[in-house]
């Protein structure tokens, strides 16, 4: 499914991100924090896919609701796991969704 | 590899795709749109993945580029066989990345 955002302007977070080897409990974890990222005010959608890098971006109303999501407790210790376990490098870039077009069939 | 891009302020164009059955000519395009994009004036990066849903995310240094890039012949073509042949639905987000930052191990 692709996200169904409104009108722009929104913002979108861009994490791209290599992986370590193995789980080491990077999947559930995932799972959680997809939940949790949806619950969060301003949460907006998000799509993700991984072949060899992996892609999430999120998109958000304002950026006050990206900076508090980055803050929540439980999605700050999954960062720090992050930096300890699960990835070899990773790059976040917060932007200002503009304008958008898209296609269905 | 994740795309090294500059200090921003740059732009980022989200292309957010799923695809028909079949290749029908699809990857033999999709590697040629890659190095022609590598090419333009102004292309900075491109991050792309596919998991179900598909995400490519290229980073261009103005808005200028991002709509010189969209005009470029070979490149207006494919978007006419890919509403054509290749996509169910797509989506095309234009955003201003404002900041960054990253871990590396």
């Amino acid at each position: 499914m692709l996200a169904q955002t409104p009108t722009p302007p929104y913002f979108a977070v861009i994490f791209t991100s290599l992986r370590t080897d193995g789980d080491n409990g990077y999947a559930a974890m995932a799972d959680l924090m997809d939940q949790l990222a949806r619950r969060q005010p301003g949460f907006l959608g998000v799509e993700s896919a991984r072949e060899g890098v992996g892609i999430t971006v999120s998109y958000w109303r304002d950026e006050e609701s990206i900076i508090a999501w980055k803050r929540e407790v439980q999605h700050a210790a999954a960062q720090r796991l992050g930096q300890e376990r699960w990835y070899e490098a990773y790059r976040v870039r917060v932007a200002r969704v503009e304008r958008d077009y898209g296609f269905e069939r």
